[in-house]
């Protein structure tokens, strides 16, 4: 291919499905190039092994298999979920925070391994392939990246079982017809969009959930669990310390079991247009839900409100695939900044789809009985003080409504 | 009393409660002025009859009652919801915005009256009298505002019911003990705050809940609706149009029945103290959920994001009493032309306290399946696009990039 | 040329100059296109029957000429004055707002006329194709645009003037060389870049200037100018009414004549590069601190706070080309209700490049000498209210110094 | 007094003047408390030690005096230069920033010295009230806070010298009539407020400027400076390193001599009238264009951008007194963040006002002449990705505009 002639070694973001194993093929029929291929574990719940098998046989010069969980939910989730990241009002970029870090270590490898490119299997409609280019980008501004969905000249899912059976790569036998919708998974959550969700005015079938029951088939009997917070972080459940990604890990089984954290939305992606789907954040959404009752009382209300201000940009710049962008950066020192105190304990009861708070307490506590109780506070608080601080506030209003009636 | 001396008529905000009856009572004896009443409906759920006849009883010169379902719904909480206004991600703000309206009438009472003064029943440590008396001052620049709870000498509840005692005024049997917690009303909300709800670290009672059966009390088999909306409002269930008050009673129904719209949450006050709440939305928090879907295929992504990072700040005024403040009704101007499209309808299942999206539909769907599909989109949108996109995107990146490894 | 093969009728904004005179020949020769020109008067300062005859001469099918002036100030000048609208600080946009204005009458002409694209001269690195471009598909979502410096095979300056010298466009002796650097110019400003200025760390050759004498040749006696403001606009000089347009262009004679408006800068394109520019916009500076002085008196701090917080975005999106985006619209309603008190008279020294407030009166000023005064203010502020006001404001801070020193 | 009867030890806030020195007897005479004056050099321009003699004369039991100069520049004022903070559009905050530094100070020697309270000659009609009493607060929530002009009795400045005279409290001539106006000054700037200045639709007169000559004053010759930056603070000026405080005081020179730094405006209180104020900020205004001009260069759009968002709310927290808020110390954070390598050279051209930009340079520059130039860029940047780009951009427009034509 003219475009990428200089090519000489590739990194793959191989996952061992049909569609990279094409790509790693095509890449070295394509472009002569070597490849190598990269596989992580994200949590997305398949094992890697077979991965490596394939790529062998694919013919990858170099195998790299990583285990990333724990960076993931501590060097991407964790900082996230500090910010109490919600895209479009419902949506808790599962699928977006994942793909930086992919790209930094593909980047990692290619600089390890004398890689003059990077591919991946995103498509060219997506938001993916922004998110891992852009990152890719901004880790190494010189990288050459390939991604052959948009290059290729693959015309019909045909042309490219007709090339797959040609180059011998194992089609297995649901992938022969169309899968009925398409998939996104890593520990944070599952995605699904596509085929029979096309439609965004019919319900999802309950087939396509992967990561919870639901709320439906949930227990009768709510669970009470409780989470532990240290500087905006869960540090535990019930009382026991974890290591980030296990404690995700428990948490989603959490919320698998108790219907939580399913969404049905349809979304505007960063190339133009909406798009619908179904994901599943069980963890995550206890997650959240337990993170904002410890801010609640550990977090003064100018953090507090000066946060949620910002979030929305926050969250925009993650979907959009500027993690490694100075301005994320400069947001999360802000974020950073105010998690200092946020620790404590939440209690939280889950049942069929809810997360209920039932208790939050705290050393760091910026709650006051005293402050706040209808009886007799002891002189914490002067009534007559909100006579002057209402007046004051009030004062520009009274200047207004008199120049307006005049 | 010295500071009120000149005041000649006020306009009481009268609940037909104990706390605004000796209000009552007190301007006449403390101040020797007359004083009117007004009660209003705004759907508390309370008979408003009795009322006027303990009005009469206690003296009152002349006694208004208003049903201003209608107004509420239409004029404020609806506007509150083409926002999606949430304060600090939980708080759908139903007491907040039931403050302009009343201090709306009490402002055109006392013009109609020629009254000098209004008074209201709220105290010094809450949000309320700082949004009863700006939204006041906002109409009325030079209204006087009787605060009683901040002026009063009343030192404890024993000396208040004295007073209450001396002056005759009706104490129902289970006022004479303390109340085990307080309670706000309207047609969007119910509030349960104080007394057994003060400790944040313990759950709340069942029996302080009053709009919605718990989720493990509601039934077992999910309730699926249709709401339909023109201009971003909410105009018919299930085909049937209603004017907005009806509607709101229909979805609270809904609501209760199926253990919607509970919160539990610690909230920063205006006035400086963190407060805890139980609050109960059950309409409200359908239509939240059912707005944000017909925005999802209705409304532009530029529009979507710029609302979204508006809210808090919307949101914040609302809570802080600054519904007739010229920046809150900027961000209205705002937010209301983004909405002339915002129309069709939306199913969703109701479910022991979840609200799930089941389909939206619309004629001014901004959701076209032949840009998005993974199938053949016949030339709707060419993936080459893609590549320039990413590449003058991460353009400053890779420039930043190449500046930094330097 | 493959790509625009089913392109029939093409409307070219058309300047008479060589590069779109060269296009006008290309789409024609290339393409096989009628043309239709259309050249408006924007201010900037050229004759247009000139255009004409070159246009007729170069074959044009059709030529469209009008003169935009009033249309550009009134619709797209003054709202923009009315948001203080600064990009990066020093930018005025006065490129960037003149786009969207010519990509209207381009779609309107191709409407009258049928033709299925329309063409225009700006470059593939700068923001006015995107400006263009952005403007049209918002407008006339099927367009084809034509932009052929992104298109064409000309690999340098000589080819261009070999292709103009084949196709007899008259090329001026000044065009045969290189010239020193690129001009936009309209109504409100001129900007220069490129060649003698690329290198930012030297300062602008004084020949670089078109629409004003330095500060140090401008007369060494002030002179003195007073504005007149209605609903946010400029509406008199002098206590003289005039059309928008006309009163723009008197001030741009105050501006050039005393030297104000110069801004030399480093800005950052849509596109992803820095650029270095200077820009001249001499009576947009006088506007803009007038604007600014008429509303320090008659708009109210939450009006005007807001504002100042939108401004920078708004700014990015008219930069950007989104003019005609729903998020733009959104923030024009909030600033134009802002605006309906704005009136009054502003009075400006201008003196060598300095616009120096004088004095600012107004019917509608919020400004109250006797709330502010030193002396005795006869009880319109009572001092006592500010303990209050602080005391509640530092309730918040008290708790976590509180909280912190434990 | 009966309010502050338990006060025993009051740090004062002592200036040395009139107004200040009464505080200081009736402090003494009123509360029967201990006094301790606290005198600061922040580059006001007056001699120190004869406040330290009226001091000791009037009864201080303790006396403190300190050079606060070059803390006030390094951690107070080069910090709010980094954000680039102006106020309503005008205003560079010069008052505001001294107030938190003073407080600070203030409560290490209420803490130092036993103190229980601290005082301050601030009126209650002020900002600068709510400045220092939130600043002590967030630093000590148990401080008691005297601010006599909000408690004492005196009704006429008559009565206030009555009261100067029974103690033997030195009246200078100039200050038996009334000052024609009210003056604060420090190293950053000095404000003219009040009296004379009342009227905002009049000039101020030229004699109410302290810092500055007039523009029409100012030399007919430009001067050229070159100021050096360092992770976003200035460090030299041509070429010599010089301490924060040295800088900015040379700077001010610069500044007096050409004219620069005049402001005359209508501002917004925190406590909510307007008010007029004459502001000269010489150093200031020279090292706002110089700053911006060393980030046009050295940060990347993003940064940039995010910056001037944020700006607006920045400055507001500055001028309403939370310099020592969570809040802005989350903002001071992110800005903070982006000035890593705002380092380089900015060269300015001084004349009649003007702060004109001659040149940046920065070995961390981010321009790149061959991106933007408009001859052959050698492939730095591929032309074609621009009809990507600017198609992906319109895609959601262009679909908006495909729904509302129907």
């Amino acid at each position: 291919m003219e475009k990428w002639k200089d090519v000489k070694k590739v990194v793959l973001a191989y996952s061992g499905g049909l569609d990279t194993s094409i790509i790693l093929k095509w890449l070295q029929t394509e472009l002569g190039a070597e490849v190598i291929t990269f596989t992580a574990d994200l949590g997305q719940g398949e094992e890697l092994e077979p991965a490596r098998r394939k790529a062998e046989m694919l013919g990858a010069k170099q195998i790299f298999m990583e285990d990333l969980r724990e960076e993931f939910v501590r060097d991407f989730v964790f900082p996230m979920f500090r910010a109490n990241a919600v895209y479009e009002g419902v949506y808790l970029l599962g699928t977006s925070i994942a793909r930086p870090l992919i790209s930094k270590h593909l980047i990692e490898i290619a600089k390890k391994t004398g890689a003059d490119a990077i591919a991946h299997g995103a498509t060219g409609k997506g938001n993916d392939q922004v998110r891992f280019e852009l990152s890719a980008y901004a880790l190494n501004p010189d990288i050459k990246i390939i991604a052959p969905w948009r290059d290729w000249n693959f015309k019909s899912r045909t042309e490219l079982l007709d090339f797959a059976q040609k180059h011998q790569i194992p089609v297995t036998k649901d992938k022969q017809g169309e899968a009925p919708f398409s998939v996104d998974a890593n520990l944070l959550h599952s995605s699904s969009e596509g085929k029979v969700l096309e439609d965004p005015s019919l319900p999802a079938p309950e087939y396509v959930h992967l990561r919870t029951v639901s709320p439906e088939n949930a227990p009768d009997k709510p669970t009470i669990i409780t989470i532990g917070f240290k500087k905006g972080d869960a540090v535990s459940i019930n009382g026991k310390q974890m290591s980030p990604a296990t404690l995700l890990t428990e948490l989603n089984k959490y919320g698998h079991d108790n219907g939580i954290g399913r969404v049905d939305l349809v979304e505007n992606r960063f190339v133009g247009m909406k798009s619908r789907g179904v994901y599943e954040t069980p963890g995550g959404t206890i997650l959240l839900a337990a993170h904002r009752a410890i801010e609640s009382i550990t977090l003064d209300r100018g953090a507090a409100h000066l946060k949620d201000e910002l979030m929305p940009r926050y969250a925009e710049l993650i979907y959009n695939g500027f993690w490694f962008s100075p301005e994320r950066k400069m947001l999360q020192a802000a974020i950073d900044l105010s998690q200092e105190n946020v620790e404590g304990e939440v209690k939280l009861k889950l049942y069929k789809g809810n997360v209920i708070i039932q208790g939050r307490k705290s050393d760091k506590s910026l709650y006051s009985s005293s402050l706040v109780t209808f009886e007799d506070d002891h002189g914490a608080y002067n009534q007559k003080d909100a006579a002057g601080f209402i007046k004051l506030n009030a004062l520009r209003l009274r200047t207004l409504a008199a120049r307006d009636r005049k």
